[in-house]
Parts: structure tokens; sequence; C-alpha cells
């Protein structure tokens, strides 16, 4: 069995601080992974590694071999293969899109200078177009816990790798909830930050307007550490934003969390009840949970795949579409052609559509802190989809379509098993840059819970909750040496 | 003669406080307004008049009959046609789309309530579709200098009417720059504020997303005022703004001002000389001149009208146009006829591009504190605009079609005379939320300046500007008493 198997950060910085090197840890780990396993669509060759390696040993010498100043030194991560990583090929899970970046993608050469090393590159809905981790040549990714189910997608493969323990954390990305519900589906942590935290350069585009990039891991600690490492401006991208100074840490005492009057689960009574005792346990933390009318949300989350946004990713790929459509998965290409019987008129209107939501929501949240919603309604089998590839894949989206086009952020945390032992998660929800605050709030509900690190069958080591008031990941290390 | 031929508010508030009544000297206005003056398309009947009189006393008696709790308390204005006034039609300048509004837009609601009277809706390019003011059914509206040469527009009557005197200020609103263009043809003030800090509640759309209502006055001092009252969020309008609570009153010692490196007249050499003798003056100010590359400014200016924003328009008059298009302006309407080439996805990719030219932009404007550019670069007659009605129209907008779409503030400012007499101006142009620091730079500007009010050859009465510190209405009102 893998040593590193389900290896939070701490265990790996204490690793490398107790003597062992990258090379031996990584080298096996690589060794250890399976090209027959569709959550990757690449591994990292032995040059592929070997040369990360090279250049950690340089960044390692630029800091005076002094691995604390590293604080994502030698960890290992995986990377959707909508996300450019120099060397490996990008393919968007479409081989007649494949090409060979030249530069990382600025959330990859970020971790990379914290230490990071990238293992491979995963398996995702072609073009990111998808909730469900089936709409890709190089195969459905299975559920963690049991293979018969999806494992939720578009994110697929960085969710898979990260609740198996293959790796600690994994870059996906999010635009309707590629992050959060295959998060959910696998038991694991899916931070989708405020639009524009992270950079989108180097990432193929589903809705340019909309995309972020998410984070998984099988810690909110080690999420929280990655993002603090990765959501850093960047000039060169015009969807890029500089954070406000002042952002909250937490919310005033007592939070008040928003939740659906009548949430919906189109049948799914196993989700229902799972929901209804989630709720029976966030009673008893120190939060009022508001019911409140959902209807805003859901005709916005309605406006993402209805409306005109699917222009957008036609706008993405109009010229390989033109010339390769018959290469595409064609329920993908289904959807994306929807985009031609929209006009620049249709555009416009729904974007005042948007403006007015986003009012109403405005409104909505005046008197909350956040939101508390299911990750996910339903959870599909494989069989289900492949019945209905469209319409099971929307329901997938009811809890996260609308939370980009009203620019807020998001936090998937595990909540517990279903009556049939398949996980649930649920969502909180803030306005813009409280990303911090939502971390702070999820990491007491998770201290109440017995929870198991994804599908590992490993339970969660206790938080050591990061300081608002020291750059964490470089304060961790030091207490883990 | 009229008495109240060119008063500024200062004159107008002085008149009510040593006991002329509002009764008295708005019959004697309307009574002189000429029905057949291209610059009105309607003036307030009488009783239209007696019952905003009727209001008026209302509210004094509200105000337990101390005027000067009513700022604008007796104030004849003027309406744009494509602004809401309750019992006035609004047409838009196309009688077949006419119809009657039962309520006041938000800004019209706002001057109202602080005792301002309608005295007539004025003549605009229709739909707001020009920066000529010659494309409406009720006549091309003459300049107020030289009846052969245009207005300006697309709020030609509400510049004109202001700039012979009739009404201290007047609304207009400004997508492309119809609330400078014209200001500057006829020498007076246009204020063209941060997208959303006039709500447009009430406005017939050009392009909604970025239409702004803007002020016309005789004086700085009296746009200012009028722009403290109107200038109300509005949580009806989804594109009204919140404010920041810190905004700039002016600039830091010495402001940068970004001036195009290489200005386009379009052989227009005398603006060319004029702009040049205007630059010699701002150059005695303690104000540095920064030449900069205009390309990014330039082509997010041609975006507006060459792009898919064209959508704006048609989305705006969609149902109308498909019954009634031969009702319209044929140049009005084969501009919105444009709309119909462009896709979703054409929408999509050029909200993309405008990202990016904001981002330059930005980087531009980091060292500058605001722009200085000539209002418009020609001036053409009548009969050039019958020669060419697109292309002379195109022309005009170059240095005001990219605010809006750059979100920035403007404030088009007299700027003394060309060779040819005919009036010439500048617009200083800054980030949102900027417009109190424009101000106060403009009126340094104003003050080295031997002014005329408008087309009136009366002089400008000495400024008294007016303190930041406190509510400007409020305190100015208590002065002239």
């Amino acid at each position: 069995m893998l040593t590193t198997l389900a290896w939070t950060l701490p265990q790996w910085q204490s690793a490398y601080h107790n003597g062992t090197t990258p090379d031996h840890l990584l080298s096996a780990l690589v060794g250890h992974l399976d090209p027959q396993d569709p959550a990757w669509i690449s591994i990292a060759t032995p040059d592929q590694l070997s040369q990360q390696l090279v250049e950690l040993a340089l960044k390692l010498e630029q800091s005076s071999g002094d691995i604390s100043r590293l604080p994502l030194y030698g960890v290992p991560f995986a990377v959707k293969d909508n996300i450019d990583v120099a060397g490996f090929p990008t393919t968007a899970a479409c081989p007649a899109y494949a090409y060979k970046p030249k530069a990382d993608a600025h959330t990859v050469a970020l971790l990379k200078a914290a230490g990071a090393i990238v293992v491979g590159k995963t398996n995702l809905d072609q073009f990111a177009t998808g909730l469900v981790g089936t709409r890709s040549p190089y195969g459905a990714v299975p559920n963690s816990f049991k293979p018969e189910y999806i494992s939720g997608g578009s994110s697929s493969g960085s969710a898979s790798t990260v609740a198996r323990g293959l790796v600690p954390f994994s870059l996906g990305t999010d635009t309707a909830g590629s992050g959060r519900v295959p998060a959910s589906l696998n038991n694991i942590i899916g931070l989708k930050g405020t639009c524009g935290a992270m950079s989108i350069r180097g990432v193929v585009p589903a809705c340019r307007s909309l995309d972020v990039v998410s984070i998984f891991a099988l810690t909110l600690d080690d999420a929280s550490m990655v993002f603090e490492l990765a959501a850093q401006y960047d000039a060169a991208e015009a969807y890029s934003r500089q954070a406000p100074t002042a952002r909250p840490n937490s919310f005033s005492q007592g939070p008040r969390l928003g939740i659906p009057a009548s949430p919906q689960f189109y049948g799914d009574s196993v989700s229902a009840d799972a929901w209804e005792s989630t709720l029976a346990q966030w009673s008893d933390l120190d939060v009022e949970l508001v019911p409140i009318d959902f209807s805003p949300f859901s005709e916005l989350a309605a406006l993402l795949y209805d409306g005109p946004w699917v222009a957008e990713r036609h706008a993405a790929v109009e010229i390989f579409m033109r010339d390769h459509g018959s290469e595409m998965n064609p329920v993908v290409r289904g959807i994306i052609e929807q985009a031609k019987k929209f006009s620049a008129t249709d555009a416009f209107k729904a974007e005042y559509r948007r403006a007015e939501l986003r009012r109403t929501i405005e409104q909505i949240m005046a008197p909350l802190s956040g939101l508390l919603v299911p990750s996910a309604p339903t959870f599909p089998t494989l069989a289900d989809l492949l019945e209905e590839p469209v319409n099971r894949n929307s329901e997938l989206g009811t809890y996260t379509n609308f939370v980009n086009l009203a620019d807020m952020c998001a936090l998937a945390i595990p909540a517990g098993f279903r009556s049939d032992g398949l996980p649930f998660g649920v969502t909180l929800i803030g306005r813009a840059w409280h990303d911090k605050a939502l971390q702070t709030l999820a990491q007491q509900w998770l201290a109440t819970q017995t929870l198991t690190l994804g599908a590992t069958n490993q339970s969660v080591p206790a938080s050591t909750p990061i300081s608002p008031e020291v750059a964490p990941g470089y304060l961790r290390v030091a207490v883990v040496g």
C-alpha cells in the first residue's frame, strides 16, 4: 500500500521536516498511480517529475535551504485537464483539441512557487460542460464510494484523486458547480472562492466571464492554505480582481443563514432526509437558520444553462467546433450548439434579467450572513445518466448554478452520510470576498462532526485553525516542523 | 424680453427670497416659450404648470413655509423627452412610440421633491441614437450660436434651452456622449456622473447597461448642486449603485492629466488650434499634462457603435420596431437594425474585449488623476450631416464613446471659442465616483476663464464654491437668502 495515502498537508510537511526527500516519496507515489484509472488523463512521466524536482531543489537553494519558506515543499497535487501545466498536454477531455502549453496557468505557477509538484492531469466533463463526470472520451469517473454512482463533475478526476487520498489537494474549475458537486459526492472539501480571486489565466474557458479555479482537499485547513497561496491578483488577466483591503475573517456571533424554504430534491427522499438531519445538527450550533424564498436564486440558476450564457461556451470553442464537431462528445456538442439560437439582443436581455435578480438577491441577503444549501439535491447512478444525460445533469446544479452569476463565494463541505451510505454535503454561500468568513464558520461545523478523509476510511485529524493574523502557510510549516 | 433669461440658481433663489412667487415668474416663462422652437417637444400647459405649483405649495407647507428647505424652490427645468415626467407624454422623439407615463422618472421625482418645476420636454436624436441633434421628426435643433451648425445630440433640446438661458438647468441622457457633445457645442456645462449614480428608472433605454442621466447647466455650481440632489441610490433600479462611503472631493496637489498623444480632429484645423491654445492655458494651472497612447480608448469607443452593444438599442425597441419600423427615423432604424447581425457569441466576445481594454486602461490610468480631452473633435454644419449622416456622427464620439464602457465619470466644460466664433469645450474624465474631484478641478480652470453664460452674452457670475463638508443645496440657499 502507498505510504502517503490520505496524507494531509501537515503530514507531508512533517515527513520532509523529518528528512525524507521529495524524490523518494513522489517517485513512489507516481509509480503507484494507475494509467487505467479514469480519473487521470495524464500522469507525470519520470522526466516530468524529475524536472519539477530539479526546479524545486533550485527554489530551496534560493530559500537558503529552509523548507519552511516553501509552504508546499514537495507536496503533490493534481490539476484538472483544462488548466495548463507546462510540459503536459491540455486536452479539456477532447483529444482532438489537445495542445501543449508553454506556460503554467497562473494558479499552477503560484503553487509550484510554494513548492508543490504536479503529479498528473485529471479527467473532466469535456470542456467543463457538465456536473456529472461521465461526458469524457477518457471514460466516466466512478464515485469513490460506490462505483455504480457518478463522481459528479465537471472536475471529476480532481475530486476522485483527492477523495481516494492519492493527493492531498487538487485544482478544479467551477463555473456552474463543477468544484462543489463532485466534492459533495466524494466527501471532500470543495472551495470555490470569490470570482476573480484566483486568476483564470491559462484555463480553457467554459464561460470566461464566470469561470473560477477551485480547490479540492481532504481537510478544510488544507483547502484554506492552498487558497491563501493561490488567490493572488493577476494584472494580466482581465477578470482577475483586486481583493478589497478589508475582508471579514468571520461572521458576527450567531450568524443568520438563509436556507431554502421549500428545498427541491426531485424525488430523492434519501437526500431530503440527509438534509433534514443536517439542519437539525446545524441548529445545535450558534447559528440562526432562516427559511427564505429561493425562487430568485432558482431563476438565476436556470439562466446559466437555459439562457444565452451557453454562448460563452460557444465563444470558447467556436472555430474548433466548426472544424472538429464530430470529434466532440455528442451531449456536450449538443449543449454548446444551443448557443446558435441566441442573438446579441437575447444576451443583453438576459444580462438585464441577471442584474434585476442580483438586486433582488442583494435584498434577500441584506439581513443574512450567508446561505446554507445542499451541495447537490440528488445522487444519480451512471445508469441514470445514460438514460437521461441532460435533465439529471441540470438537477444537480440546483444549488450551485446561480452562485457565480450572483458574484458570491461558496464552500462545499462534508455533512455525513445518507442512509444508503453515500456521502452527503452542504454548501455555505457568502457575498463576494467573504471566503475566510465561510471557512471559519465551516470549521465550527466540521468540529462537531465525526468525519473520514474522503473515501479513505481514515479519520480527519483535529484542526489546527489558521490564525488570520499570520500568513498561514508559513506559520503552519513552523508548527509541524 | 424675458425677465428670468439666463438666471442661474442663485438668482432664482434670490428672487423667491425677496418675495416673488413661482406662479408669477413661471407663468411668464412658460408663456414666453415658443411651440415652434425645435428644442421643445412639449411645453407645460397652463394646467400642467398650475398642478405642479399646487404640489409645490403643499411641499412648502410641509416644510413649515421655509423655502430654504426646498433648495430648488420654484426653479424651472427642462427634461429630455426620453425621461418620464408624469402627465407629459414621453415620445423619445418618435411620435408613434409615445406613451403617457404614470410616474416621474426617479431623478425627476427627486428634483421635484427639492422644489423644481418641469416647464417642458425637449427634443433629441430619436431613441437617443445619435450625437448630432438632427435625427428627429420634431426637427433639427440649430446650434445656439450659429443656426447653420448642429446643436449636437442626442440631448439637443436640453442643451439648447439651457444655452439660450430659458432654463437654468435641464436633464439629458448620456450613453455615448449625448450629454457632453451638445454641452460643448453650446458653451455650457455637461455633467455625466458615474454610471449608476443617478438612477435610470423611468428612462427609455438606449443601452440600458450603459445609460446615464446627465445634467446641463449654465454654471458648474448649478450643475454640481443638481447632481448632489439627483444622485441618490435607487433600490428599485438594477443598475443603480450605492456610492462608496469614501469619495475624493479633490485630486492631490498638481494633478496629472492624461491627454491624447496624437489627438484626432478629422481635418478640422480650427478645432485642433482651439485644443492647442486650451492646452497652453491648462499648463498655466498647477496641472501636469501627460501625453498618452489613446488607442485603447479609441478601440473601446469603436466597440460601442460598431460592436454588439447596438443590440442593447434593439432590445429596447424590438417589438416597436417590428410593428412600426416605417415610422422611425430611417438613419436611426438603419443603425438599430445592425443589431441583427450580432449573435450572443459575438456579444460575449466583445464583452471579453471590453474587459481586456478596461484592464489596459486601468494600467494607463494608474499614474494619472484623470484625462483631459476635447469634448468633440469637429463642429459639423447641418448640411454636413445631410451629406454624411453616419460618419460625421461617429467622429463626434471620439472622446466620449468609451467613457461609460470604461466605467468612468466625465464633466464637459467650456473652454473659450474657436477662431470662427463657435464655442470650444473640453472634458475632464475620471475613475468612477470621482465626480466631485472633477468638479473641483474644473472650477479651478473656469476661474481662469472669461466666460459667458451659454449663448446669452451674459457673463458668468463669480463662483461661490460649495463646501464639501456641508450638504450643498441647503447651505447655498441660506447664503443667498
